[in-house]
């Protein structure tokens, strides 16, 4: 198999095709994505995205009546209207669903400016709110997101959905705590963990220089390990009756007035 | 009907009792809700928050198996584990559901004090989006949410359950858009729109009087009728190759950016 024609390719026309079948365990399930080393990408703009950053396509699945675009991929497939709507999550409206060689970050691959803007999350459990969160971090220019002692696999479908094409763009590394804390402290790293007790306001808290800013999981917080690894507890003022902000939305807020300070310096 | 002792309330165990199916219909139609003037609520922390804010409860379904605490409500039934199960969103955890009294909002019926902070968001689409923007909008203070020619009504279920509680403590009203501009240009708001063209940073921009910052939806932004209404046009600074934030996370950066302006002046 090694059909290079998007324009007359194969037309997939049953779910019981062993390519499909393959299709849909990549989505379902982390360990067919971890013995594979392959990811799902759905919509346009994400495979599109995704091949601007240098990732490699596997396998393309696009249905005619829906998709007019080809994607250049070693394997290129046409499916059947009731096939794509079995192995698309978002409806018709974007008609291609691409197969992606995962390309794993470790800490050591981080290419780090001066005064870099690092997101760490500890235990993260929704995928989704993973991708909400790349998609804000890429917004606000954050050099890299690290999740430590992941819950989720970083390949997870959801998570690249809610991204919109940010996984691709902002580095994301899985390790552990510990190697996370090393890490920065190693590099120097300003840790300022969003934590109620025990902290200052977070826009009294200076963010100027080489800041990771770190949050846990927002049932039960932070581990004491990364409270005690911390320069600075910050919050955001909780002055309502709810006690806690979706995680995502807490992260959004501390990144943009890290932006906030950067710019204020070069304005 | 009118047993007020949940310690000893008539017991359901079937889906078929015509007040499950009544609970399903509310949870599941719009027009249903308007039609009976009732919304549901479940968990218990959401139920209480209920309470407080003073909105009337009319029936509770309790699955003593999860839940140990009571409401009081002029109806009340115990519902066994199976049929709790086929009423809940949330899994078991909460062990309570409960049709309360809807309690509409006005723009008249709004009691705003000096230098007021309101969100106005036009044709939001997504229930579960309003719903994290009223967590953010309690957490930040803010006065009012205004929502325009909405695309949902303001009682859906994942609204409810993704405000945490939030729905009850944030006045939300829903009008037109006309209404709307008139009545804010008529108690001096200072109108900013959220959005990319012909705008300034949303930073330097004062937000400690009267304001309202109005937000369009995702997909297509403001209409010409808020662009011309607004007194400022601001934007969040887009750094990376996403075009746009989630709603909800837009609209909280903006808040709490009004939060730091307005303590900062108290500091």
């Amino acid at each position: 198999m090694n059909d290079n024609q998007i324009s007359n390719p194969l037309l997939i026309t049953s779910v019981q095709n062993p390519k499909i079948k393959q299709l849909l365990e990549l989505q379902q399930k982390s360990s067919a994505r971890r013995q594979s080393g392959l990811f799902v990408v759905e919509g346009q703009r994400e495979v599109q995205r995704c091949v601007n950053a240098g990732y490699e396509l596997d396998t393309v699945f696009i249905c005619p009546e829906y998709c007019k675009k080809s994607f250049a991929a070693p394997h290129a497939f046409a499916v059947s209207p009731y096939v794509y709507e079995k192995i698309a999550y978002r409806g018709t409206t974007e008609g291609v669903v691409a197969t992606v060689v995962a390309k794993p970050y470790s800490l050591a691959d981080l290419r780090l400016p001066e005064n870099a803007l690092i997101v760490v999350l500890e235990r993260v459990e929704k995928p989704g709110n993973l991708g909400a969160i790349l998609r804000s971090a890429d917004a606000a220019a954050a050099d890299a997101v690290i999740v430590c002692d992941p819950l989720t696999d970083l390949y997870n479908p959801n998570l690249i959905r809610a991204s919109v094409g940010a996984f691709f763009s902002v580095p994301t590394v899985a390790c552990t705590s510990e190697e996370c804390i090393a890490f920065l402290q190693e590099h120097s790293f300003r840790i300022l963990t969003a934590q109620l007790q025990d902290s200052r306001l977070y826009y009294d808290t200076d963010m100027r220089g080489a800041t990771a800013l770190v949050f846990g999981t927002e049932s039960t917080g932070l581990t004491p390990q990364w409270r005690e690894a911390a320069d600075a507890h910050v919050r955001i003022p909780m002055l309502g009756v709810v006690d806690s902000l979706n995680v995502s939305v807490s992260v959004a807020i501390l990144l943009f007035e890290a932006v906030r300070q950067r710019q204020a310096i070069q304005g």
